[in-house]
């Protein structure tokens, strides 16, 4: 893991040092401060690790790493509008602080920022670096919409649900990893398995959070245990056990989901109860274990330096070893 | 001018081709939307009459065309968002139709969109091409959060306006006269000239809009005479009339921007006395004449067909001619 936290400082490191114009103040500070909310720049990491696993030079591959990193920010900052939430790592978030208009500006200045730093040298990988970055970028959006969609569909299989996180969620990461190994000239068949790892972990990750919302050791999750199920919140654990649940457990869901008279320990306790009923938990993990394997098998594919991919490897598992 | 029309065609064509995937829907059908409201057309049109200009190729150039089109549409996407403003050519704007995070998305949508038109094909000019995309964007963000400042702020000088003016409307059209010369190749010289031509025009246009809306004939402006004024709007002619008033005619003009007591039609009347008495309409119209003839002067520097140049010209001259 060394290597990850080498590189997570250099990230630190330059964003530090991209210096943001300094008029209009209301455009830039607002970028200048969510660049520097924190965050756990594990895609820009991952973009550098991918670019050296393939013999790549750091130096060839920061721009792109710090593209990743202000395109991930700017989908912060443009979602914390639309899913009305006023913190963000702990602090106002941007249209909270500031106002919607100034965070809708902001992000589009960051959005165009991502591709200069994209575009900033003029290189062989340019045009390809350029089409897939631009193609995630799509699909994020649709990800967000599709999420947004959600909350007003009663429709929803487990496939939309797989589909959305997808887009919202791992297509970003998969492309990091790409990105990085293109910049290293890696080959189309490693440059494949890269983003399929990246993937396939990504959606793994996802459905670990939903898994640990209501299963993990609230010490260690560090929020309310059960907080999707207060809020209804369409997860895998929801939308599997409405895929399942017939006959008295699905009225008694339905009842859940919709009745105001019990408060929310009891609402959680109660759902808990028809999942473990349905088995819900060990569906999740099961699935969960189907993409996770998917991810080792691609990056198994990978002809690279096996001490160089164990490091992969370790990534992934601290990953969904996570309690938090 | 029938070339300039031609092209006006070949982009509503080609705009009308553009496939929008359908799903999520609330993500593409805005888009569809807001790309088939009309407008002018005239950025892609005077890009591809600069490529024609340079001896490029209409199928070369189209792309770039499309995108500036895509593009500028995005900024009315959100700008109407920020502006508050309900309508956009007659019909409900995207936020006002659907919502804001739905207007906020979809243009997100369409500016990566533009980034992906120019980009789909690899050329020897798309990094030039990309870098001066980029600038361009990021100096019309900052041209609208210059004007959503002065909207609170007293105490604009007439070079702070101008130079709002500048990024918020010039310097797409001088950047894609240039992006339409680079494509074809055209001199160094030749592209900083016609940027140059197309910046001043563009500030030009500006200021004459500015005129016109107190000056102008309402039956051809088509709009309330002194809407500007009305609504206190901080255009050249009010700025200038601060900068010159003084003693009781600033008195005068303060107690009119400030005043409920009088109608609209009186504070017109009242705004348009002052103004004549300091000559503002004349020295707004000195001023557009500036930039309009610095704008021929680097017109005629490019070298190029001088009949080819005269369309130019022609339409520079339409531009201003104009009473709408």
């Amino acid at each position: 893991m060394q290597k990850i936290i080498n590189y997570i400082s250099i990230i630190e490191e330059a964003l530090k040092a991209i210096s943001q114009k300094k008029e209009p103040e209301k455009l830039y500070e607002p970028i200048t401060y969510t660049l520097n909310l924190g965050g756990k720049r594990i895609r820009p990491a991952l973009l550098l690790l991918a670019n050296n696993l393939f013999g790549g030079k750091d130096e060839t591959a920061l721009d792109a790493a710090l593209a990743i990193e202000v395109f991930h920010n700017f989908t912060l900052v443009h979602d914390d509008i639309m899913d009305d939430a006023p913190l963000r790592r702990g602090k106002p978030s941007v249209y909270n602080k500031w106002n919607t208009n100034i965070a809708i500006l902001s992000g589009d200045v960051m959005l165009v920022q991502a591709i200069q730093l994209l575009a900033k040298k003029n290189h062989g990988s340019l045009h390809e670096v350029l089409g897939l970055f631009n193609t995630t970028a799509i699909e994020v959006c649709e990800g967000q919409q599709m999420d947004m969609d959600f909350e007003t569909s009663s429709t929803i299989s487990i496939d939309d649900y797989l589909k959305m996180i997808e887009l919202k969620t791992a297509v970003l990461l998969a492309a990091s990893l790409k990105i990085g190994a293109v910049l290293a000239n890696a080959s189309q068949d490693d440059a494949k398995h890269i983003y399929e790892f990246g993937k396939n972990l990504g959606i793994a990750f996802q459905l670990m959070d939903d898994v640990l919302d209501l299963y993990g050791d609230p010490k260690k999750v560090g929020k309310r245990v059960g907080g999707d199920v207060i809020a209804n919140k369409k997860t895998y654990l929801l939308l599997k056990a409405q895929e399942l649940a017939t006959g008295k457990i699905q009225k008694d869901l339905d009842f859940c989901l919709t009745t105001k008279v019990i408060d929310d320990s009891t609402k959680v306790e109660r759902v808990t109860t028809i999942f473990n009923t349905l088995n819900i938990k060990e569906l999740a993990v099961d699935e969960m274990n189907l993409f996770y394997n998917s991810a080792i098998s691609h990056l198994d594919s990978i002809e690279a330096d096996y001490e160089k991919k164990n490091v992969f490897e370790n990534f992934a598992k601290s990953l969904m070893n996570r309690e938090n």
